[in-house]
């Protein structure tokens, strides 16, 4: 039994994710206005804080982060900030953190999305974070010390999303949040490091 | 013959760029502290004064950008951010702000780097920028106007830099800039959009 930071865990992928690795581990669920515990993970200060109440995991998960999403000819620089700050350095925030914190062999995953491959249009924000974050996992993999692994998942649009997203994902197939959520068992019970796990296409 | 805007045309690989497009076509040359037109690319008014005065064009290259190399287990998230705002936002700034001064069929040819596919030691914040212009260059050649296209060139190490970098860079094997700079001729004068020309590799 590990014990595991889910970020997000009462949003859509990180219900699921908790789900699945409750079955076998300790779960601790966070979020920014729900959860067992509060954090901001756009705040370092924040994530700070978080894990100097939680104290030593064995493996963290984020499943959280904005991007805007606009046509690229009217997006303004603020705009574009949006995703670099929130789903991107959120991320990022928690790993330059919370690395202290993660036991020897431990694990970071952390969540991009299709449109790191598949560009949308009005979404060429999210194609550029996705892919920093695809780029961060591949660089931090070669230097976290003590056998400290880290992983991305990337899912397709979850079927649970559809009802919001399907204009954006036409022809697109939709994977259930608890299919995505078997990467990140995959992620945080193997062995590998600097893996994009690509669910649902 | 093109007018086409070179970004960091005094550096090193913006130098070789310059004087391969020079051969065919008027090149208008910008640095932040040399060259014919001054403008700082991390400030989104400087750019817009910069096209204010140069106008109409049919190209903008940029061969720029700053990151912060260190361990990432000692990096501060003051550090990640050097090549945010730099390296990625700056070539971004370029491309939000200058698009409506780029004709029909004009390109933009951004900058990225080897680290982004080949992960070195305190290397992790280059590698996520580099993927992240990779990704933007993705996502903005499907949403460009006007048969606007967008390319991004990836060189390995540059010979003419062997001297401060080669102990980051064990076993690579250097290009010239001048070999690197037929890449941006390419992206220039070809016909493709969202391609990463890998240069030496
Ligand atoms: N939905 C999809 O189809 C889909 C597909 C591929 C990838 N993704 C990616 O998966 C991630 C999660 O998506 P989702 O649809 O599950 O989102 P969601 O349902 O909106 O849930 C987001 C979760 O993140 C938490 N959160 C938001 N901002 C936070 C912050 N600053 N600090 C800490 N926690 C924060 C929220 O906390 P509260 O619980 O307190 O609100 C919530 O639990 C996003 O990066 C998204 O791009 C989603
Ligand atoms: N050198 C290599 O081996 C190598 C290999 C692969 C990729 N790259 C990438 O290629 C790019 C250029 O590298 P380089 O070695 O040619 O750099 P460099 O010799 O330092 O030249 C940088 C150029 O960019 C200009 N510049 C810097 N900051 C600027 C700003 N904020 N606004 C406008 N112009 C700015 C400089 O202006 P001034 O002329 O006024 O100083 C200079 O002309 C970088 O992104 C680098 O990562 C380099």
């Amino acid at each position: 039994m590990k014990k595991i930071v889910v970020i997000g865990a009462a949003g859509t992928l990180g219900q699921a994710v908790s789900a699945e690795l409750r079955a076998r581990h300790e779960v601790i669920e966070v979020g920014v206005t729900r959860g067992q515990y509060r954090a901001d993970i756009t705040d370092p200060a924040s994530v700070e804080r978080l894990f100097g109440e939680i104290g030593k995991v064995d493996g963290v998960v984020t499943a959280t982060g904005k991007v805007h999403f606009g046509p690229l000819p009217e997006m303004s620089i603020e705009q574009f900030w949006v995703g670099l700050r929130d789903k991107l350095m959120g991320q990022i925030n928690v790993v330059l953190s919370a690395q202290q914190y993660v036991n020897d062999g431990g694990s970071f995953t952390l969540t991009s999305g299709i449109i790191g491959d598949e560009p949308i249009r009005l979404g060429a924000s999210a194609t550029t974070v996705n892919m920093a974050l695809e780029g961060f996992v591949r660089g931090a993999a070669i230097e976290l010390p003590r056998g400290i692994r880290i992983n991305v998942v990337s899912p397709t649009v979850l079927t649970e999303a559809m009802d919001a997203y399907a204009p954006s994902f036409r022809g697109f197939e939709p994977v259930t949040a608890q299919r995505a959520a078997l990467a990140y068992v995959r992620s945080v019970e193997g062995a590998q490091t600097g893996r994009v796990y690509r669910v649902g296409y």
